[in-house]
């Protein structure tokens, strides 16, 4: 890979950083270095970035000492102004170096004022599912669509200069939006990904020593049968004294290796990876073993709720995938160990375009929470399709569980935890694939820091770093093609938060039952006079009873359930009449139509920009258009044919709209 | 591979005639030497192989001349008893090789009598799918479930000697039930099987010299871009001079290596394969070109007529996959070569467990036809259910496509360019996979010499052959698994001729609506009133109009169309009655439970047969069993739930059977 798009951070958008004359007042190390080598150092400086205790060698600095509070937090830093002079006052080279971005996307603030940042939690973390050579079946990157792994090429870490060059700037973006860990590998551990613990620990290290400058740590995908894998024990079992000093052994040789190792990250006992189940264990048993191994070293581990069933028998319908992590895991609370962070996605299923929020996320005060988002887009047009997913996130993130009286969000619930990401990057040109997919990487990042900004805010800065130079229509363009690039594929796929209709195994492009009659436990249910999956307390699985009130009550009823989850919670007639006044078939009808229109449109407003925005990342984004609006008309056909052939409902504005097929 | 098993060839099945001393009057050469082989020489001979112009030296022989008549055409024998002596009497050494294979099958005639065999027709092939390497999707052998290729191990013919044995024990399973031609790699040519025509013809010579020994000729599907791929010319047109010599010399080349070798076979312009098309040219262009080559020779050309669009729009009810290959070959009729075949599928799809006769048979009486059939059960359970072919393959053989009043057969139509089929073999222990999918290759032979046979009569053979010490339970179990077979899969799966619904890409396990929203060309189009293809000639596609009278009219209403093909040609209500007295649903629940019933009776008595048929005969059996019941359920259930779902209509016997799910 010789030539790579700089995403959000091209030259231009330094040009007026790199012309000031830095000062940086910090301990040395490998962030410094960094700071060094971004910034220009002169004398007489008007920017200035100095750690707390250095402040006392510049005026500026003692200045903003005086004006900041009395502690900015490991990762916090104050941005002040005295004159000309820039300041950038942190406790750590952590803060400097997020408060150097922070001037990136902002001006400083005004004589005499400060702007004030701390994250919003300290694990802002990256998951890559990256496999270290091409899988059979699931490539190199396991629901990566931006081609190969950046950090592994045929089995070993890339460590060419150039690929370690590739990295490094891998780095600065990751760091630039806020994101501070990394996990290098895939959670389902295939078993040359295995051997990372112990004999090819050097790989680790190599992508550690890469990243460090930047801030971010490292963390590792760990097989839970490790121990029988790797040690030669006969067994994995968390309660054997043998295996939980091997895994104390082996832990400490990763962090005499990599001593700021962020910990591991664990898929235990879902979708046939191995885990404490197999010896009687439950997952507290299970993450307090590797717990208690990392502990004495300050890691931590990720332990993932993404457990159900998936050898469901679709004949059941008591059998509820939704209710599985909650189901499994609340009667577990208290009783992890305080370095068990328990990593939930962020709805019951599986990072589908709609979903409620789980309900996990609000059942577990007494344990460190994680959630955990897709910014791959395995079910969201696999970026081909432009879906900024922003939006979702931030719903999810400002969503109150409680209700709107109880001020805390779901946020808030994974504020000790964090967040993470499945990344959406790869060694392609673009890093995403799609050229437009960068921003979701990067309001991820933003977000994680801070969950409360608008989406649209982070989008106008995105936007505003990748185009510096750009033609104001260059900008409205890609903000608007963004914008609503959710709701508009909500609209042409799965109606109404039934999810899923995709087709197997790759989750790209539209069957509406393909997974209709498999062991996967996703369903919809439709018959020739409904569709839905009845998830209520009265007549269903339960599930809307896993929720605290109001939302309990008012997912249960079809009159109250929010018009976009309807399907997850109820199965109704066809002519159910939604809040919105429309029938539930002629809103497939109207919202496929109107979907696919969108996506035209939003095609036909790119190719207007292309004299404006020339080379590659005009013609990448336009041609992946062509793709998207190609499948949003299969969605849209397929999806209308199929419920007209099941509920015999016509169109009623079938005349006035082209022929979808019967 | 150190051990498989022997087939229907055991050495129990060779000891009569083993024990038997034998006189061999040949010419000499390679067949000759397998005779010799085979038998043991002695004095005072009690069996007579002799060719015609020897049989002076052999009072036995003289006799068996003067009983015979004058021509045995050139595979044709005589079997006749004097005495003690039985005599096998040919004009060539085939003959005496298939005589031989004859005293196997069957006793030799009562003193004086004679047994007469010609075969039917002199083009007896049967195609590999064979990679040369193991290809990314399509594994080995396409469409293969027998293991890997008996010919290519990794990019090169097999050659060791262990693999030749290997070679040598299957030409001799193959020549023992009268196949006599071999394509021996895949029709879809990938980029190294190309060069076996050229730089690789050396690994088609290997295969050659291991397989003439038992009369069998190689033959070679080659790529219509050779000229461009391997001859390094601009263009593969058929009418320019310079793609006319290269084919000439390359072909010359070819007979150098491999004087007997038979031609080449070809799939031009189908599913994405070069060909003619591209030049502007017409298939008879096309395939004269490869004609004229290998006319001098002695060679013919295979060109199949397995051409459609590909790429169709599902939308439109107009465009028929069943119509192609009679729309695009019948304006073609009498223009091709004398030695080019056009070898058509025998139905007008795929290879369906239920398909009417292709009419493109009927429809081109100045061709020569090759009738192709699928030994390899690609939608007949892939070796995992036992699914006996030869009954359906009689079926086509022996249809009249003009009315019960003229004698003519779909087999008579087939005689001037003979019957190929995919084959079912690999390296796998038992040839097949499953060890009951031998008797289809056996069958295949069986028929393609005389179509007449019974297929009854087939498996009485085979089963004798294949286990001849064997208790009479052991036979009788073996015969009831495969006699009705076919019909029990049938009946589980799509229902009354309308085909597919299988699972795409690999197409196994039931998929309803799989295919249904796709290009390919097989649908169902089954909506809440009624289901089934309306390919009649007032309403539909025209298709049944391909067909002569009495067909044309006779499939045109659905009054007088058979049941088992009612939902090939005609959509109806679900309550439409069929001749059998009951509705479409009713008969799709009931046949989806019996045929389920039939597979789990099947298995209840192949078990019962365990201890008198020990080893891994039984065992390997017995664990497919186990998957054709589990896959069996999976069509029962979801067909029915499907159908359920979509009509309405609930199962009239729902009550007395297992609930299968809505």
């Amino acid at each position: 890979m010789n030539t790579y798009d700089p995403a959000w951070l091209p030259d231009e958008a330094w040009h007026a950083l790199r012309g000031r004359r830095a000062l940086v007042l910090a301990d040395g190390g490998p962030i410094a270095d960094t700071l060094g080598g971004e910034l220009h150092e002169g004398s007489d400086p008007d920017l200035v970035l100095a750690l707390r205790h250095h402040a006392d060698t510049s005026d500026a600095a003692r200045a903003a000492v005086r004006r900041a509070p009395a502690d900015l937090g490991p990762e916090g830093y104050a941005v002040t102004t005295h004159g000309h002079t820039t300041v950038v006052l942190a406790e750590s080279e952590h803060g400097l170096l997020y408060g150097l971005f922070d001037l990136l996307r902002a001006d400083p603030p005004a004589d005499g004022g400060i702007r004030l940042e701390r994250p919003h939690t300290a694990l802002r973390k990256l998951d890559h599912w990256d496999n270290l050579s091409v899988h059979p079946r699931m490539g190199q990157v396991e629901r990566g669509y931006a081609g190969g792994s950046l950090f592994w090429d045929d089995g070993r870490a890339r460590n060419t200069p150039e690929e370690l060059r590739r990295l490094h700037d891998y780095g600065r973006l990751l760091a630039s939006c806020g994101i501070n860990a990394i996990t290098v590998n895939n959670v389902n551990v295939h078993e040359d990904a295995a051997h990372l613990l112990t004999d090819r620990l050097d790989d680790v290290v190599t992508i550690a020593d890469a990243l460090r400058p930047w801030g971010i740590r490292v963390h590792l995908s760990v097989s839970y049968a490790a121990p029988v894998l790797l040690g030669g024990l006969p067994t994995a079992d968390p309660l054997a004294p043998d295996v939980r000093a091997w895994w104390q052994r082996t832990t400490e040789a990763v962090y005499e290796a990599i001593d700021d190792f962020g910990g591991y990250t664990v898929k235990a006992d879902s979708e046939g990876q191995p885990g404490p189940h197999s010896y009687g264990r439950d997952h507290a048993q299970g993450a307090n073993l590797l717990a208690a191994a990392l502990a004495p070293h300050g890691g931590v581990v990720h332990w993932r709720a993404f457990v159900y069933d998936h050898r469901q028998d679709w004949r059941d319908r008591s059998t509820d995938r939704a209710r599985a992590a909650y189901d499994e895991f609340t009667p577990l609370d208290e009783q992890f160990d305080a370095n068990v962070i328990l990593q939930v996605k962020h709805g019951p299923i599986d990072f589908q375009p709609r979903e409620p929020v789980s309900p996990l996320l609000a059942a577990m005060p007494r344990t460190r929470l994680a959630i955990e988002v897709q910014a791959t887009q395995e079910y969201t047009g696999q970026q081909q399709h432009v879906c900024y997913l922003a939006p979702m996130w931030s719903e999810v993130l400002g969503f109150r569980p409680y209700g709107e009286d109880d001020a805390r969000t779901i946020a808030d619930l994974g504020a000790s935890g964090g967040f993470a990401a499945v990344a959406n990057t790869g060694n392609s040109p673009f890093w995403c694939g799609h050229p437009l997919a960068q921003a979701n990487l990067y309001a991820y990042g933003r977000l994680a820091w801070n969950p409360a900004l608008d989406p649209d805010t982070v989008l106008a800065e995105w936007t505003h770093l990748t185009h510096p130079g750009a033609p104001d229509l260059v900008r409205t363009t890609v903000r608007s093609a963004l914008e609503g690039s959710w709701r508009t594929y909500e609209k042409y796929t799965a109606p109404l938060g039934v999810g899923f209709m995709v087709r197997p195994h790759h989750h790209y492009g539209p069957d509406v039952d393909g997974y209709e009659y498999t062991p996967w436990g996703t369903y919809h249910h439709a018959d020739r006079d409904g569709v839905g999956v009845d998830r209520t307390t009265v007549t269903g699985t339960g599930y809307s009873g896993q929720y605290p009130e109001p939302w309990s009550d008012l997912y249960d009823s079809p009159g109250t359930c929010p018009d976009e989850l309807l399907l997850f919670f109820h199965h109704v007639p066809y002519t159910h009449r939604l809040h919105s006044g429309r029938t539930v078939i002629q809103h497939i009808y109207d919202t496929h139509a109107e979907g696919c229109a969108e996506a035209e449109e939003a095609r036909r407003r790119w190719q207007r920009i292309a004299h404006l925005l020339p080379g590659e990342r005009h013609r990448e984004t336009a041609s992946r258009y062509e793709e998207q609006v190609r499948c949003a008309r299969e969605w849209r056909d397929q999806i209308n044919a199929y419920f007209h052939r099941k509920s015999g409902i016509p169109d009623e504005r079938g005349a006035e709209r082209r022929e979808c097929g019967t």
